[in-house]
Formats: structure tokens, sequence, C-alpha cells
């Protein structure tokens, strides 16, 4: 390799960095957890960022959910190129909901791959075991999750004995200390001598989901974030902080849920069955947000009832927009055929669910908090690096995070 | 008459008033403005409301601008069934640019002038002329607007002497005493002996476009205003206080205005001229807002070009939604034939202009507040009555006013 070197991947092309490389992607980072934390003064090295790096304002991709944002992040595509819109898809012809954790869903290459196959070394660290097959996918490198960390093998992680290196235990999947895992490993990897020439670190939004900006849960957290990237940026790191979404409270007053059951709402009005709502928030983990987010599309059998659905959306509570599947997949740069025929997004306040008996309330500990749709679309991007401001004067994404980190940084 | 009557009027059935009814429509009115006078004490009737009367939100009319809304409170429905989606329409057969100020592009009947058909005694007062002419459409009764209240005559306004009823010269268009006109003589007429049963009073948001909810020109206006709603409370009337459309900040920390020029964006990306950008806010009083709000339309010569445009959209700093006029009309429940291929709507903090030349921000004395889009959305619904919950549960839009006034008051 020399310095001179590119890689150009999905349209995009990105310089050979210049020296250790830090995207970090912190699931459910609303900026108010980041202005919170340093204003409680438990951020010092985040403030310093705000002052002396760069500290920018991007979109994520709609819907906001986590594994369609980390795809676009590490692939610098939104899902119509890359192909993962949510966890779950409708299959018409089989009948089936399909789950799209599966690397054979992705449509595109990572620019961790690209930059592996040309001779970089390449680490991920991710939260949950659900999202590493997809980040790892045909990368030539470290690629592990918190949660299986035991489970590490050089042939499957290109690594092992990770609980040693790292010197945790593994943490709880319902836990800070899975997020704590992500960051504490990626500092250890890049204190080897072996360190990583790039490196993506994503977390999971356990804390977001229960604890709202500024509270001491929140501020703990993030005070712990603050230690790590501090640690990454004294061994030389550009480090680049963006978020796969926002994250607001979506409950009342008294702490109750605001949730708009669309397939009960559907078929009282429109018929038992006939159409299908699809949340594709949905994942195996719900204790922290009951399936429950702010995006979901709906299939129907006709356009007539497409037309009655939409009248009908019209006098519900809490629906900010329902639209055809052309103008969201045009709009929010979606793949067509994995997009049911209208897409719903809730207010600020509010979450789309399906039934109110296929949702398990029980587990909610907190005033529920959670993601999906317009209004988590704002989130930071904070990079301990100058940014010249002509490479700002765009509508930036949290997928522009690489090359922002490559070809921008100073 | 008789206490039994209804009214039956645009697919709505109203009950006769059991009292003096007032409906208020206080332009620009973001629910920040009253929850700061409130706290800030000067606004003693508003904060008994809240504890003793009924305090809603509702939905606006998207575009959240001031005549659609308007016309959708006084005839109780969306603009796809009155017509009146904005101030101007561009007319593909003629070319030309129309304005929609006057009444003969109404599509429905006024539940003003349908009481007034009935019997009952109906006053309207508004705060500038430009909609005087539509709210007092085919209207037996009073109607003015504070703009001219010099020339309001019998015959043309079903009063005259204003000035000597009220006690006031006739204010500046752009003053805060222009809404205080419309308050005065509301009071005025509802202490007279031949008071309405009917009252509909409408204010212009010149203070709400420079003034922040808090500021001290905020509180005084809503603290004159709190002032007026006690009089006329205090005058045994049934008051609904709601809003046309919310009011953000639409600029940078330095107060520069967040404006995206659709017009020479799109002539530079797609061709000079061949699209057409029509902001519906336009009109002729233009020193508060200079022309931008969060909405607008655009008409293009082919589907090509419409998918062309969407696209470059997505590129923007700033746009929110961009959608087609099918989805844009099924949702916002728009007039079709009056509205643009594609409907555009900006962030919460950004505005749409057309050419940097079309738009003379000379004027604009304070950094720029406008409204339009669906940051905008939400108003507050305030009524100095109780409201059974169960005619609340339900998307409560502006244009429920008078259905919550005559039908579900008590």
């Amino acid at each position: 390799m020399n310095m001179e070197q590119t890689i150009a991947i999905n349209g995009r092309t990105y310089q050979w960095m210049k020296g250790p490389t830090v995207v970090v992607c912190c699931d459910g980072c609303q900026y108010e957890y980041i202005s919170e934390a340093i204003a409680a003064g438990v951020a010092p090295f985040l403030s310093n960022v705000l002052s002396n790096g760069s500290s920018l304002m991007a979109d994520c991709v709609v819907p906001a959910f986590t594994n369609p944002n980390n795809m676009s992040i590490v692939t610098g595509t939104p899902p119509a190129v890359h192909g993962i819109c949510g966890n779950y898809f409708f299959d018409r012809d089989t009948g089936e909901e399909v789950m799209m954790n599966d690397p054979k869903y992705m449509r595109a290459g990572t620019i961790l791959a690209a930059f592996a196959d040309a001779g970089a070394r390449v680490a991920v660290v991710t939260a949950k075991d659900k999202l590493r097959r997809l980040l790892g996918h045909k990368l030539k490198g470290i690629c592990f999750s918190a949660e299986k960390a035991d489970e590490a093998s050089i042939a499957e992680n290109g690594i092992e004995n990770v609980l040693d290196l790292v010197g945790m235990p593994v943490p709880s999947v319902y836990s800070a200390e899975l997020s704590e895992f992500v960051f504490a490993a990626g500092a250890k990897l890049m204190e080897r001598d072996d360190r990583p020439d790039l490196m993506y670190l994503s977390t999971t939004d356990y804390v977001q989901h229960k604890a709202a900006p500024g509270t001491a849960e929140a501020n703990a957290f993030y005070g712990m974030v603050d230690r790590y990237l501090a640690r990454l940026d004294a061994l030389g790191a550009t480090i680049v902080f963006t978020a796969d979404h926002g994250m607001n409270a979506k409950h009342d007053k008294d702490g109750r849920p605001n949730v708009i059951y669309l397939q009960d709402i559907l078929d009282d009005a429109i018929g038992q069955g006939l159409v299908r709502v699809i949340l594709p928030i949905t994942d195996p983990y719900v204790v922290h947000h009951g399936a429950l987010g702010s995006f979901a599309t709906i299939y129907v059998p006709s356009e007539k009832i497409r037309q009655d659905v939409i009248s009908t959306l019209t006098k519900i509570k809490g629906v900010e927009l329902a639209i055809g599947r052309s103008d969201a997949c045009s709009w929010f740069e979606l793949p067509p055929d994995r997009v049911g025929d209208i897409v719903v997004i809730s207010q600020k306040d509010y979450v789309l669910g399906t039934s109110v008996e296929r949702h398990d309330l029980s587990e909610l500990k907190a005033p529920l908090r959670s993601h999906g749709g317009l209004s988590e679309q704002a989130v930071p991007i904070l990079i301990n690096r100058r940014i010249p401001e002509e490479a700002t004067n765009r509508r930036l994404r949290n997928f522009d995070a690489f090359d922002l980190a490559l070809n921008h940084s100073r």
C-alpha cells in the first residue's frame, strides 16, 4: 500500500487512511444525550471535540432503525443500494415474513471489506451478534460481537481469547456493559502492535431506550463513552462518532406508551385480515422497546383498499404520514421490492404497533422511548479533526461517516 | 329558532349554540407561546382554562399556512373539500400563477354562513382584509377586517362606525395592535344588546414571526389576548381558542435564515426554467416572512423530470420530504387540481424559497421565524368548558373547533 491509493466502492471513492481511523455508530444517540452529558461535566473529551474538532448534524436513513443505518454507514449508500431496509420484509410469493439478518440479503459490499481486500487491517466490534454477520460480510479481518465474545474464533471472527484481551466478562444483552465492552475491545485492539488501520464500533441502544438525555443513567453512559473515545484519540486515531438514529419519548404524561395498533385499527375499518402490517423494528430482543417504533409498512390487496387505508389513517391520532411505496422509496431511497404498499410514520411521541395481543409490554420497565420516523432522523456527527466547510455544504448523512473520516479530516 | 335545531353542512352536523359562542383563530400560535406566557404569570385566564377547562392539541392543515387553515376551520373540512390550499396555485392552461384570495375559488360554504341563514346573529372580525372576503363568503352578518375597519359599511360589512365602537384607530398592518383590534372589536360586539350568537375572530401572526415564545414581546401579546378572552368569558361566551398553524425559528445560530432556494437549485440541476416552483405562502405582505415558508409545490413537464427533481432534493440539506401530487393530496387532503406535481416540505429550522433575487430579505428585522410544514402542524385547542374524553379520542384537527364548541362543550 501507499498513501496515494484510493478505494472505489458503491460509486464513491475513499482515500487510504493517513493513520488509524475509527468510525463509531452509537446506537440511538439523539444529540441531546451529548449536550446534556457535556453540560453535566462528564464528557470532557466530547466537549473538546465541539470546540476544537467538528460538530455536525446529519440525517440518518428512514426507517430510523439499527440495521438499515449500520448497513448504510458501512456501505456509504442508502438502503435502495444495499437492500437492508429493516429487520423484516413480507414475501408476497410465499406469504411469509422474512427476516433480513442474513448477509444473503445484502446487495452491496462494505467499505470495510474493500479496504481489507486492499490490505488494510480492519476490525469490527458490535454489541449484538445479530448485526455481526451483516457487518462482517466478506470481511477479511476481525469481526465479533460483545454478546458472543466468548465464542469468538480465528476461523469465524479473525480473533480468539477476546475476554482475556478485553478483561471483561460477557455482559448481559440488556445492559450498558454490552456497549462498554465494544469500546473496551476497540481500545484494546488499538493498543496492540498490529492495531487496526480501520475500525468500526457499533453499540446497542439499551440505555437510550430507557433513559432520557440528562438523566443520571444516560450521563453515566456517555461519561463511559467519553473516556474510551479519549483513549482512542490519545492513541492517534481519527474518530468519527455518529449514530444510527435518534431517540424520543413515546409516552403520555402519565408514562403510558402512545401506541397506534395499526393492524387492529385496519382490521376494524377495512376488514379482518385484509391488509398486513409489518413492523421492520421487530427482532428477537423486545425487552427495551416491545417491537414498537415509529415506522411501519402495510401490504394491501388492491389499489382501492390502499386508498381506503390512507383515508382511514388520516383520522388516527399520532400518525404523521402515510404514503405509497413508490413515493416512499423515491424519497427515503428504499428498495421497492422489500417495502409494502404503504409506508406509515408516526409523530414524535407516538409508536406504531400491530395488534394489542402481539406486543408484550410487560417487560417495559420504564416509560417507552423509541425511534423509527422523521422525528429521529437528525443525528450528530462528531469528529476529532477539522472538516473544511466546503465538505459540509450538503445534506450530510450518517452514511457519509467514512467519507468524512477518510476524505475530509484534517 | 329553538335549541333543538341542528345545522348540517359539509357532511357534519352542528347543534344550535346554547349561548354565545366564539371561535378564535390565533395566527401562528405555537403552544409554547401559551405555556411561556402562563409561566411568566401574564395569562391568568388561560392558566385557569388549563386547570378548569380543556387543553387539547390538534393537527392543523399542511400546508400550515393562514388561508387554508382559516377556511378549514370555518368550513369544518380539509382543503380537498373547500379548495383553498394556499395563496397561489399555478394554472397550467394559462401558464399563470393564480391568487386564491377570491371567494370564487371556494368549493364549500362556511358554518358561519349556514348558521346565519338559519337565523343566528353571526360576526366575523379578521386582522387583514385579504382573509375577510373568504371568511365572509355568502355570510349574512357582520364581517370586517381591522386593516380596513375605517371603511366598513352596512352594505359591505353589515356594520359601520367600527372605529367608534372599538375606540381604537386603524392599526398598522404590521403591528400587534392589528390583532388587538380584532379582540377589542369582538369584546365590544359581545357587550352590545344584539350580541352575536356565533363569532369568529382571526388574528395576524406579525408578532409570532418576530418574537419567540417567552420573549417580552410575545408575553405582552399573550397578556393582551388573555385579558380579552377573560372579558369574553365574563360575558358568558363559550370560547374555543385555536391556531391556524404553529411557528418555528428558521435561522442558524448566527441569526441568518436557513433558506433552500429551490428554483435556483433545480434550474442548475435539471435545466433553466424547466420546472416551476410555487410558494403558496406568497402574499402581498412580505415584511414579516419574506414569502419564505416550509412548504412548496413544483410543476414539472414530465415523469422523468419529476423523478430527477426528487432525486436531486434528496441531496439538499434541510429538505424533510418530497413526494408526488397523488400521495400528497391523499395524505394532506388537498385538491389535486391546485397542487403541483411534487410537494416539498422543509425541516423544522429551514424554509423554502424560489430564487435568491425574488426574495427581499432586507425588510426582515429579526431572525426569521416561519411555518408551513409538518413541524408546525401541532396547534393548541383551548376551551373554557369541559370536553368529555370520548370527544377527544380521535385525531383532533383545528377544523374541529366548531364541532367542539357546539357539539361537545359542557
